[in-house]
């Protein structure tokens, strides 16, 4: 296990940091807490914790620069006041919580922007979990394919589909199970429903897994059966493919999210699928499904490093039509677009 | 679908209610939305969406009082303007967003109190829906119980468990399934892991799944065989079942948290657990899987009331040893506990 307090504070440009996110405590601390907080100083990182989660604490923080100590809120606001400025993060503390710390009589500094900075670039450990959940979502899916059955519902599959992830040794999902038949896939963000799998209808499911806190995202689309009906289904996949495959060739570390995001939505302008390609082509994945970077037309600013993960999914929708869209997890390294996906095929696979 | 927009406004003393969190979105509109909010004033409630969820949206919103509007900020920011008071949850908004918000110069009042106090007495719609979640997680753990066998895996058993959960409908889980093994039981947040079942193993499992938002919870503890070195457990079960029964008989409406905690908390006590008995009774149950009533000894003031649902969860927990958890998901109807569950045996099960 990896903590990562020194990094946090170091980015932060603050005498001391205080988290109390699940998530940001994993990232702090390597663990997750509720009711819990972590202030990080130069001369490490404390766990506040209660009762029921000090055993497991104790032991799995041995050899690490994290101390598990009791919650009492009281010694807390102690400690943040003796400091000179103290880092939060406003995008995730509530206003309530704010309130609190605010009593320490301490000047809390913003760091939203210098987190995100922090953990958007990843370390091995970051990486090798990220790998394990990118490995057991392909094959989870593989173990899914010869499952899939005529008249079984989206929520059927989604429910295959998640027990052969967690069979495997996904911790958790990283977001609810999308799973789309026919012209249900047009809608990015249909609600897995109740609706029955017909021969030839297309299905797009996009699903994911965390190992250790670490998300996974990948997006595949496909036929089961061709009842010779989907020439318009067929062309938009290839170039939905092709526009995916451009953009791990050409995507390069140095660029901005927006030139990133071009690389793909350029080439889809050009085949007529311009407007049909309703989102940005990826985002940040870690600890959280969706984080920095964003590869978007907006983000013209901030530039890809090695080390990033995020998502390369173009995708094409025709309402009441189709819907298309290929993810991969991806991450940059010397520069250049590698892919966690090798195990499952992009190519169009019809059952 | 019912829309809880009217009763929040009223509840909140405020002449209009902003919410932007999803189950907060759920409760006011019927819908979750990603990146939305919804205002609340005499006149209805306004669901500010992106287009992602706009056709959803219109389609599911028909014959409510909630109206569907694309997403901008600004304009947002100027209708709440245009109100004296506007409540928001202090507990659950963002410290960023309150910044935001405050823009508007309008005086923002904390309505987090007024909130738990709307949303912890459920209508019929939202009993229906907590019934079914509940209905489902005892359908599955019946499906579970056949399956288990010797060698598998607590995440195997997870994973199984879950899938039926998913089969028989359940949206999602209400929270992360814990299943343990033998002394891992005497954690009452144990990490469901790769420890292999044993002939003669008990097995605790605390588990719950959601239907239209809304969660389920109930814990199981039972033996894998009976290797015959489990009087200390028996005997603990018997308390713990006998404390769990005489809540469901003696809590009744009007009864402070800290007394309905008493009724079982008094009863493990006299038999010599009460050391042993290291949590509160019970949790609200709705939207959140933790909310408000609190079946605490730290509850003293807020009376139970007809319409609430909580859990009925009191446990012993022997560390190195073993661990008993018993817990139903119950309502108060017509003063007394009625139990959403009635298909499972609380008796102890020996497989």
């Amino acid at each position: 296990m990896v903590t990562n307090g020194k990094r946090v504070l170091e980015f932060s440009e603050c005498e001391a940091v205080y988290v109390s996110q699940t998530f940001l405590l994993r990232y702090v601390t390597g663990l997750e807490a509720e009711n819990g907080c972590a202030v990080v100083d130069e001369t490490g990182a404390t766990l506040y914790t209660d009762m029921r989660y000090m055993e497991a604490a104790e032991k799995l923080l041995q050899g690490t620069d994290v101390t598990p100590v009791l919650y009492k809120q009281d010694e807390v606001l102690k400690r943040l006041a003796g400091y000179k400025t103290v880092g939060i993060s406003f995008e995730q503390t509530t206003h309530a919580e704010f309130l609190t710390l605010e009593k320490a009589g301490v000047k809390l500094v913003n760091i939203d922007d210098k987190l995100a900075q922090a953990m958007t670039v990843k370390n091995e450990w970051e990486l090798a979990n990220i790998a394990k959940a990118c490995e057991i979502a392909e094959k989870a899916f593989l173990a899914l394919l010869p499952e899939i059955q005529e008249g079984m519902t989206e929520t059927e599959v989604a429910a295959l589909l998640e027990y052969n992830m967690r069979k495997l040794g996904a911790q958790g999902l990283s977001f609810e199970t999308i799973v789309a038949f026919g012209p249900h896939a047009a809608v990015p963000h249909h609600e897995t429903g109740t609706t029955k799998l017909c021969f030839g209808d297309e299905i797009l499911i996009d699903f994911g897994c965390k190992v250790n806190g670490y998300c996974s995202d990948i997006t595949r689309t496909f036929l089961f059966g061709d009842d010779g009906k989907h020439e318009a289904f067929k062309n938009a996949y290839a170039a939905v493919l092709k526009a995916h495959e451009l953009a791990k060739e050409k995507i390069t570390s140095g660029m901005t999210g927006a030139e990133a995001d071009a690389v793909a939505r350029d080439y889809l302008k050009a085949q007529g699928y311009g407007e049909l390609f309703t989102h940005s082509l990826g985002h940040g994945i870690g600890l959280n499904v969706h984080e920095y970077p964003s590869i978007s037309p907006k983000n013209t600013a901030g530039k890809l490093v090695d080390g990033m993960v995020f998502s390369d999914e173009p995708g094409v929708y025709k309402a009441g039509e189709y819907g298309i869209r290929i993810e991969d997890t991806v991450t940059l390294k010397d520069g250049k677009i590698k892919s966690f996906m090798s195990l499952t095929d992009r190519n169009l696979i019809i059952l």
